[in-house]
């Protein structure tokens, strides 16, 4: 089977948005094993857009579209598929009165532009949307589909997975690919690649590297028959890429590090609490954005001013005074306050300088000191972060969490 | 003059990475006034790579290619644009000698394929790589260019910038396309169309809204014989839906909304303290973001327990028994708290149910209280959101910032 994606929106094209829906869709697509030869981006135009979905109807068996099913006059994708393929609209009442109860329960104003989301194509079918207003669409031709998704990610991703693929796994059959995201921390992506470099030269599975901030991500992607077939391809080399990552393979495909981390915590029933000065709220911020944490983490504290750290946390004046609030001995009392305030297993606390300004020669932007406190001992991290402001407080957060997890995997 | 985009690469196609470059070529040529409607993306297949250059080349008064100039056998770009130009390609001596020696000073072999990044058309020219091996090709056809640029964006950003743009600036004389974004809180999409329905006919300049998380944007594009002329056409407008959307318009192109508190909160000499269970330091951390906020923001607690609700904030345990940790009551109790303990002007206090576990009848996923303590008062709003865990928490932080900011509005 195979794809055309076709990708709507001026604002793509601009360069105002970057078009990670389309990264997203190919590699869920390779996934059930669907090809994909050819993706074309264009903007709010509607002859442009029926003149490139009619050529993405003639290569291919499917042609998903992205973006452009909203409300305003610029969503002009409902409108060109029913031109491109022929299929007309028509109101269904069903959405109608949802859209309606949904924006009367928001004391919006109910325009009748809202109601262009609620056509639908007489032939064809409609996906739900829990996550917005607009449903997608399915456009259901003899031998081909045109599918119409939603561009915000918080929409396309859902309806994407809970809805347009099991149509295509349906339709498929068996032919696979497999893709599994081997996730590595504590370590660079040249000292991975130096590791897997002779499992790099395979041809199924295929091995391949990616540095993302502050980690490694390592594919092993497997084309069978099957599914079967595929992790059957894939499983030993998955197992010798454990065997020589050790500990620093932290977990597989979508779990991000916080997730591992929190997951550990839970399995030995402890608690971490956070008290952070550079990075302000987003380490507890990326902790608590994983379902179920709160077992884990009953809080913390962002303590951005110096009176904080001495109010909330006990951080001695004397100790800001002599050493200056970035520096190891400020981020040990931070991490040993946050611990005995909250009553936590363990604490963390971060110190640092993020930039732009506030950078000296002693002290320049980039140093970030991390501690993380248990019952018995306090131990800290100077670290020296390139890059700007986001990247360094991103990459603390990340050292904080590979700390924390170190410590766990000692202490099982 | 009109642009075409074709990016190549499998791994694009396959999403196993993301488009940065086209969004930053995209950018860079509606800044020097070159207007891009059509983008394609083809994976490493040489007929595909050919037809689609061939359709650019029909449609554009310049192409640009962006990857596959590399040494390796799925780099076939350069040979496509030849075939799709007619243009043969011919060894350049002074291109591979300076390979040859880059190479060995590396102490690398010299592979014969190496050698293909020194083949340059014959009708054209090339643009020199100071960041790495593949040099730049610009095929000249008698009313069109062919420009052909590298992948990794370390050698894409440079050569762009300083050797193509420089050629379009050249030939486009001064014609400019000038873009503004105003930045709409506290409306939803709809709303904000309604109110600027007959702008969105014009012309030049052209007015679109685009939906983002919480908030709306209105993209204001003007194209000129040059920038002054440009800025002239969009003044006016943009005078206009500022008159329209009032305080709705929050800030102008790049400003994230909790830029503009900051900035509001900085002039009045005043600042925030936040207390987060739900979104659990999330609020923080998107206000830390901004550069010089500590002037603004002494810090918060994220209280995730009841436990740290009580000790951390004050908040009464009758409070929490009768009410519910999830209650107008508790926000505004986290709210009064966090003010008083932090000694700051405002205090915020979210709690809600971010999912996805912890939903009831009553308390569904997705119901959020925010509380804005002042030294007077304490409001509250009950919000209702949709969508999935991280799109509830940050809608929150949105509803957060809307409502300090609408505060300080009011005290100005």
């Amino acid at each position: 089977m195979r794809a055309e994606v076709v990708s709507v929106g001026t604002e793509l094209l601009l360069g105002q948005i970057v078009d990670t829906n389309a990264a997203y869709l190919g590699r869920a697509l390779s996934e059930v094993g669907v090809a994909v030869y050819h993706r074309t981006t264009v903007g709010d135009n509607r002859a442009r857009l029926v003149a490139a979905l009619r050529e993405a109807l003639d290569a291919a068996d499917v042609v998903f579209t992205i973006g452009g099913l909203g409300p305003t006059q610029d969503d002009i994708t409902r409108d060109a598929l029913s031109e491109a393929t022929g299929i007309p609209l028509a109101l269904n009442e069903g959405i109608a009165r949802e859209l309606q109860e949904f924006l009367r329960a928001r004391g919006a104003e109910i325009l009748n532009s809202q109601l262009r989301q609620a056509y639908v194509p007489v032939r064809g079918w409609h996906l739900p949307n829990p996550n917005g207003t607009a449903p997608g669409l399915v456009f259901e031709l003899p031998s081909k589909l045109a599918i119409a998704l939603p561009g915000p990610p918080g929409e396309f991703i859902p309806m994407l997975e809970h809805a347009a693929l099991p149509i295509l796994r349906q339709r498929t059959g068996t032919a696979t690919i497999r893709s599994r995201v081997l996730r590595v921390c504590g370590m660079g992506e040249a000292a991975v690649e130096d590791r897997v470099l002779d499992l790099m030269a395979s041809d199924n599975p295929t091995v391949a590297p990616y540095a993302k901030t502050g980690e490694v991500h390592l594919r092993v992607t497997a084309r069978g028959d099957n599914g079967e077939e595929a992790d059957a391809l894939a499983a030993p080399i998955i197992a010798e890429i454990q065997r020589r990552l050790g500990d620093h393979l932290y977990a597989y495909d979508d779990e991000p590090l916080e997730a591992a981390v929190v997951r550990a915590l839970i399995e030995r029933r402890q608690t971490v609490a956070t008290a952070e000065s550079c990075t302000g709220g987003m380490l507890a911020g990326r902790i608590t954005d994983v379902p179920g944490s709160s077992a884990a983490f009953p809080g913390g504290v962002v303590a951005y001013s110096n009176g904080l750290k001495v109010a909330m946390l006990g951080v001695r004046d004397e100790t800001l005074r002599s050493h200056g609030a970035v520096s190891r001995e400020v981020a040990m009392a931070m991490a040993s306050g946050v611990r005995e305030r909250v009553g936590a297993d363990y604490g963390i606390g971060i110190t640092g300088v993020a930039g732009p300004d506030g950078g000296s020669e002693d002290k320049p932007v980039g140093l970030v000191y991390i501690a993380l406190a248990d019952p018995d001992a306090v131990d800290v991290t100077e670290n020296r972060y390139r890059g700007i402001r986001s990247d360094v407080r991103l990459r603390a957060t990340q050292t904080a969490l590979t700390m924390l997890r170190d410590r766990l995997l000692l202490s099982a």
